[in-house]
Order: structure tokens, then C-alpha cells, then sequence
């Protein structure tokens, strides 16, 4: 991420429910109702604090454009269409990939509460941004929570000439007890397509192991992304198995669509439905041993780690999620630095609906 | 595993019923059942059909002394201590870890018969073997598995000196309709230490991303692990938060051994037990949808990637698990190519134990 940090006066400070209520108007003002706009704020602001600016309100011009185009239903519902003891299948009836998986998420914490582990499903969803915000929900709720989607293949594959896979994101977060809790969000590419495209809106290059051109070729060339370049795998093979895993799990086994057969949510017709699947499990701590017990543990491996003797040069061992939660605490008092590109969206969505950003970015 | 495999000439071919055979043989000497000896004896000799013979028959010697040692208990009887609707906790008696994740995978199909999902987690447990062995059980029952287990650590983190994390070992199966059935099986570091142990026993050197040395620099010398080097994480943050994932479910969540607490199978006392966890997972596609329309889905998956245009030099694109069941079809009829350093430590246990493996190894 540092590489493409731009200059600091490009910067823009925002106070934490301003973005969010900016966020709210946008949305409401195309005709979402006032509480699927403030789940999908939530979401949206919720990663924009942790720093994952990809994947953060830089993305809900592009929603936007879609609930407008009706590719995205702004009044539709998600519903479990089937289930069982320990599992759901829910229909996201192409609403807002936010308000779905936030549905689907809870479907599965509740579920869990009673069979111990449970799994949903998501069919008819869209691009749900940040896999950690949906597994982190399990964590005040003393569980470990885990999400993950599918997404257009935009990743190469050992032996591929282009794009074979999605970078399907997988998230995976627990509670600890004095400790932070730990998430850990990840693409199953060596980096998200959206780091690319950052990269891409900043003017910069990239680094040579991100990207391959059409010809399977070492680039650092972030323009080239998507239509003449495909990511590599994260690790080659084991990127590559992991998202052939994460299309099982959240799009073959649930009747989404599959690998090709999902739409751009932001290339793609905006009045289509994009037919991105997803998958969420939930595991309920205190089936299994009392919460108190396993949040001592959970404390035990991370002091382990933390007292670890470090390398040359290096103060501090993070845990998955550290640095995220680290940064959302300052957030939440000090305001949110906005990156250039992420700033250029907004500015571009307040354009595009007539909205006062200014007593936002101050 | 190209740079490692040794000149042909030190190859021994053996036919796979009496690779069998043997590994029963020595197993039974120790006063370990029959039918836990060929439990033990079906993981290892088909992890050798794969391939992967960094975690197959190589290992029994090793196991043999800790049997005899005592720290696997020879008639340990795994059981399952807690349980509900969608899970167990078993534990493992420290007996064999073939024996005991056989056990628990086979609980956590029984469960998701009925359950749709079902998790199991196990504690007192010992080396496992291969993961994929276990995931790839589900196969057969129209199920998608999951395996994963902690391990003593010896994978280095961002920022650490030295180890952090075992290299915590996972894998992913699923059934296919006409086209074979996909398996992950991975380590979370950049590759497992088995193939470093492998290279350091045929005296050649690694390539420079696979370990840093005691000062957390790049080295390719396999001999200075694992006293004086780690593993890297695969992908870095990404392959030390799943190790951080796994670390949770296979050790926090079940009881078992965590990180440090656990003892080296290959060069701790052989007396006492190691205290592996492990975690197992079952999903039974019949509870989601009608298992020939999951796999006619799983097909067209599978024809996609492999129909995909390929990369200049590359004739083909394997599925996750592909190369390993042809590997495994070609040793069933045509038998199994030993590596030189399985053949030494066979020849080993042979010596070990007076058995004869000149009928074997023809």
C-alpha cells in the first residue's frame, strides 16, 4: 500500500459520521430505504477506518450507478430460500451486496447459536467490498466468523496465458479477551484488483510481481488492468486452489454464478444483475467451551506472538487486523485520511447527484 | 519439487499393495492393531501415490519411534468428549494422527448427514500426514471436505526474527461430475519444511524465497533449518493470517496444544505426547441442492479453466489436484518411483525394526 500513498496535501480529512452521512444521503436520494443505506454506510465507512481504502466508499459511485441502471434493485430483498438445522441458502434478490451479506451474515450467527457452527449460502448478490467487515460482525458476538465471494475472473493461473479465476477475497475473525480481537482479509490474487486500479488513478507503477500483461509477461504497468493483464495467484498454486475453494463454496454450491458467468459490477451493463455468489460460516465459541476460556487462549497465542524477538529493523509483530483496528481507532477520533483517488469518486458522486460534499471534506 | 528430485538412478520402484504391506508389517511389530495399521498404512502409502512424498511412508520411521517411546500410545483409542447437532470435540488419546483424523473426519460426514454442515475439532492428537488425505475422504460421499492441524512453529512472520507460526498445513476437496474431483493441500508457509528436510537430505540447495536465516535474512541452505532458520509465510501477511486461522480452530477452539506448547513429533522426546490439534470439516452437498446438479456445476467449472487460452510453454492448466490423482492412477497400475531419501528412511525402519524390505524394494 505505501507505494501508492499519494502526497499528503492530495489528502482529504474526514470526520467519521460525516462520510457516513454523506454516504446516506447519496443512497437514499436513488431510492434506498433509510436502513439498507445505513447498513451499507456501515460497511463502506467501517473499511474506509481500517485503511482499505479499495475497497471503501471509493466503490459507491459505482454502486450508485448501478442501483440507478437497476442492475442493482434499490428496493429488493434478501430471503432464505432454503435451509436446515445448521445452514441457509439465501437469495440476495440483487439488492446492495452490503445489505445482503449483512443479512446473510446474521442468518448465519443465528444458526450457529444453536447448532454450533452454521453456513449460508448467497445466490443474486453483487459486490459486497470488504470480506472482513461481514466475518468481523461474529466478533462481539463471541464467535469466530468467516466470508469470502466470488468476483469476474481477473487472475491468472499457473499455465494460463489471461485471467482464469476471480481474486475471490476470503475473511476469517475472532475475539480475544485483553487482546484485540484478530481478521484477517485477504485476496487470493497476491494483491486486490482494486490496488491496481489505485495504482492506475495515482499515475504510479507497480510492483513486478502483481501483474502479468496479456501475453502472461511480468508488468508493472497498472494501466493495462484489466483488459490486457491478469493478477497473479497469491503463492501461484495455492492462491489459485484457495479461489477454486472460495468459487465452490460461494457460488457452485449456492446456484450463483460461476467464474465467467458473473457480471463487472464496475465495467458491466449497470441495468444487469451481476450474479455474484457468497458464503459465510459462523462458529459459536460457547457450544464448544466457555467464552472466558477461549478468549485466555486467544490472549496466549497473541502475547506469544507479540513477545516474538524481531528482525533487524522491526519494532513490532502485528496480528492479522492489528494494523486495521489500530487505524480505526484513530479514525474514530482524529477524522480519515482519504486518499486522492478515493476523494476524486466522491466528488465525482456528488456531482452525479447533486450533493454538497464540501461540509464533508473540510 | 522439481529442483529436489534426485538423478533416476536412486529412484526404487515399488508396487503399491506391498509399499502397503510393509508399512502394516512395521506397524503391527509395534503392538499397533491391525486395523489401525492399515488405517495408518491407506494415508501414507496413498500420499505416496500423489507425490507428495515429503509426508508419506518418509514419515513412519519417525512414528514408529515415537510408538515405541511411547508418546503415541499404541492402542490409544481416539473419542469423542463433546458434542452437538453440527460438531464433537474428539480427543485423540495421543494415539496415531492417521488414526485419530480418520476418526474425526468420519464424524464430521456422520454429523453433516444430517446437519448439512458439521465442524470437529481435536485435541491430543499427533503429525497428521498429508491434509488432503482427510478432505479428499469426502469425496467419495458426496460431501466437500476440509482439513487443517497447528504444528510447532517454524514459519517466520512479517517483523519476527525467527519463528512464529507451525506452518499449519490445510486442505480443500470437492467431487466433480465426468472430470476429476479438485483437492487443495498446502502449507501456510511458502513451502512445507518437509521439502526442505528433502532437500538438505539430497545435499542441494533451495531456491532463496523459501527460508530466512537465524537472522531473518534470505539463504538457500536447507541444513540451517530448523535450529537456525524459518519458513517464510506464503505471500507473507497472507500465509501467517491463515496459519493464525488454523491456529485457532485446529488448537485454541479444541484444547489443544497452542504454538509453542506443541512438541516436535520428529525431534522432540519420544516419550512424551506432542498435543497436535486439528480440525476437520464436512459439508454434504445433497442437504444444498441435488448432488448431480452440484457436480454437472462443478464440470462446467472445471472444463472452463481447463478450456482457458494457455501461456506460451504451457500445454495444460491443472485443476488443484489434478497432478497428484494421475500420479496416483500411473502409481496403482505402474507402482510408485521412491525419492532416494524415502528409500534411506524405509530402509532405516527396516533395520530399526528387523524387516525385511528387500521384497519391496525389487
Amino acid at each position: 500500500m505505501q507505494q501508492i500513498v499519494c502526497p499528503l496535501a492530495l489528502h482529504m480529512k474526514v470526520a467519521v459520521p460525516d462520510l457516513h452521512s454523506f454516504c446516506v444521503e447519496a443512497l437514499t436520494k436513488v431510492g434506498v430505504s433509510s436502513d439498507d443505506s445505513r447498513k451499507t454506510a456501515d460497511v463502506l465507512v467501517t473499511t474506509d477506518t481500517w485503511g482499505t481504502f479499495t475497497h471503501g466508499t471509493k466503490a459507491l459511485r459505482g454502486y450508485v450507478r448501478r442501483l440507478q441502471g437497476g442492475g442493482v434493485k434499490r428496493g429488493g430483498k434478501p430471503m432464505v430460500v432454503a435451509e436446515g438445522p445448521a445452514w441457509s441458502i439465501v437469495d440476495g434478490d440483487s439488492s446492495l451486496g452490503m445489505v445482503t451479506s449483512v443479512f446473510a451474515m446474521r442468518t448465519a450467527m443465528a444458526k450457529a447459536k444453536t447448532a454450533g457452527i452454521a453456513y449460508v449460502g448467497v445466490r443474486n448478490n453483487c459486490h459486497y467490498g470488504a470480506a472482513g467487515y461481514y466475518a468481523s460482525m461474529a466478533i462481539t458476538e463471541s464467535m469466530i466468523g468467516f466470508s469470502m465471494a466470488n468476483d469476474i475472473p481477473t487472475v491468472n493461473a499457473p499455465g494460463a496465458e489471461g485471467p482464469v479465476m476471480g481474486s475471490n477475497p476470503f475473511a476469517f475473525a475472532a475475539p480475544a479477551g485483553k487482546e484485540k480481537p484478530i481478521m484477517l482479509d485477504m485476496a487470493t490474487s497476491t494483491v486486490a484488483g482494486g490496488k491496481v486500479f489505485a495504482a492506475a488513478a495515482l499515475g504510479k507503477t507497480i510492483p513486478g510481481h502483481w501483474l502479468l500483461d496479456a501475453q502472461a509477461r511480468a508488468t508493472m504497468d497498472p494501466t493495462l488492468f484489466p483488459n490486457a493483464a491478469s493478477l497473479t495467484p497469491l503463492g501461484g498454486y495455492k492462491g489459485y486452489g484457495l479461489a477454486c475453494m472460495i468459487e465452490t463454496l460461494a457460488a457452485v454450491l449456492t446456484g450463483a454464478s460461476i467464474s465467467w458467468q458473473v457480471l463487472s459490477w464496475s465495467f458491466g451493463d449497470a441495468s444487469k444483475a451481476t450474479g455474484h455468489g457468497a458464503a459465510f460460516v459462523a462458529l459459536n465459541i460457547e457450544s464448544f467451551m466457555p467464552v472466558a476460556q477461549f478468549k485466555k487462549r486467544m490472549d496466549h497465542l497473541i502475547r506469544e506472538i507479540h513477545s516474538a524477538p524481531k528482525a533487524a529493523g522491526s519494532e513490532r509483530i502485528y496480528l492479522p487486523g492489528e494494523i486495521e483496528f489500530e487505524r480505526r481507532e484513530k479514525a474514530l477520533t482524529e477524522g480519515i485520511d482519504l486518499p486522492e483517488d478515493v476523494v476524486a469518486n466522491l466528488r465525482g458522486l456528488a456531482h452525479d447527484l447533486d450533493l454538497d460534499l464540501g461540509r464533508v471534506l473540510k
